[in-house]
């Protein structure tokens, strides 16, 4: 059988990214330590899998002072590979894909959104946004995808061009996909996606409302 | 400490909302049956870990003929509570509001999206794509929301806003909400909420891609 996706092995990053979120936040907050017992109610986390977690990527607390805020949000940062910047270029100036392209934050730190590529010659050749993001040609994606040092690919194009744009991603090199388009792409090995299934979340959801209403 | 989101715990619905793309993707092949290694292989997951998670919910296959595909796929949209149909409406009506609006599969099966709400002028009292989706005042959230009996709120206004549409829908007795826009809501204990984070997902691709360059 051919392999479609890792969406499994994705749970401990993503215990990582949502830990990241809330060590920021205390650090707003004003917070310099915080024991897992404290992170665990606040944020609804089991304390048990937090200090697992963290003992396995080598993060420890001190007893009865717990973890130094300033120092997991390096570790974290260091472990998910966050210390460098990213180029990212998103396929498809869509609705989708202009509202990735404003959504905050996802434009500076570590990421930096340096093409948009359309079939829409309307778009194509022109700017977008305040950070005024070039449109290109999706013809041109290989071409430029390579001159700009893309590191990872957004697919935000309908269903139907996912599998094309996602194989001009991977000839040009990229390395890592985010695929918000519902449909399954194929990529070799040695190419990580990141499966963005709107429908899903709702069904999750749809699973958390209908217990409510069954228990209260 | 106040509680914010529950993230963690969204683990095992993820995993089921997972599965179940797995299975209706064997079924449309033709698979009638499948075993949990058959499972794994395919779509990267761990075989002890579908076995622990079905037999928990009370589903188990047959020795050496494995999961009967459509059994699974009744079985998991019941656990999903997805063998009804739920009012969803989308607060914000730009970029992110029509793409979500016309993201196939959304606006099927198990949900409808009966309403939209903007503060735009130049929006509201226009509908919106090819199912007509209306488009109201957010002022006249609670009062539509009721009337239309909504089940679940998609918040994709700027973060901003956001508090203020979460308490709108949640007043108005609504008990599910998916947050695109990147803020902390705070919402009651009797309330879900699902945290739709773009960030997370490309901190998450960072992470592979960084270590994929380490080892290959």
């Amino acid at each position: 059988m051919k392999k479609y996706c890792s969406c499994v092995s994705e749970v401990v990053a993503r215990r990582l990214t949502l830990y990241l979120r809330c060590f920021i936040q205390l650090k707003e907050e004003g917070y310099e330590f915080v024991s897992s017992k404290e992170l665990a109610e606040r944020f609804n986390l089991n304390s048990d899998l937090i200090r697992k977690d963290f003992s396995y990527f080598g993060t420890f607390g001190k007893r009865g002072v717990g973890y130094n805020v300033d120092e997991i949000i390096e570790k974290i940062k260091m472990i998910l590979g966050l210390q460098r910047v990213y180029n990212v270029a998103i396929a498809g100036a869509g609705n989708l894909g202009k509202a990735l392209a404003h959504y905050p934050k996802f434009n500076e730190g570590s990421f930096r959104i340096v093409a948009m590529f359309d079939s829409n010659a309307r778009k194509v050749g022109r700017t977008y946004g305040e950070n005024n993001i070039p449109i290109f040609h999706v013809k041109e994606l290989p071409e430029k995808v390579k001159e700009l040092k893309v590191d990872m690919g957004i697919i935000a194009v309908p269903a139907r061009a996912a599998q094309q744009v996602a194989d001009a991603f991977v000839k040009a090199g990229v390395k890592g996909l985010m695929n918000f388009a519902p449909a399954r792409i194929s990529v070799p090995n040695n190419v990580k996606t990141v499966c963005a299934d709107f429908r899903a979340l709702l069904e999750m959801l749809a699973y958390y409302v209908s217990n409510l209403k069954d228990s209260e």
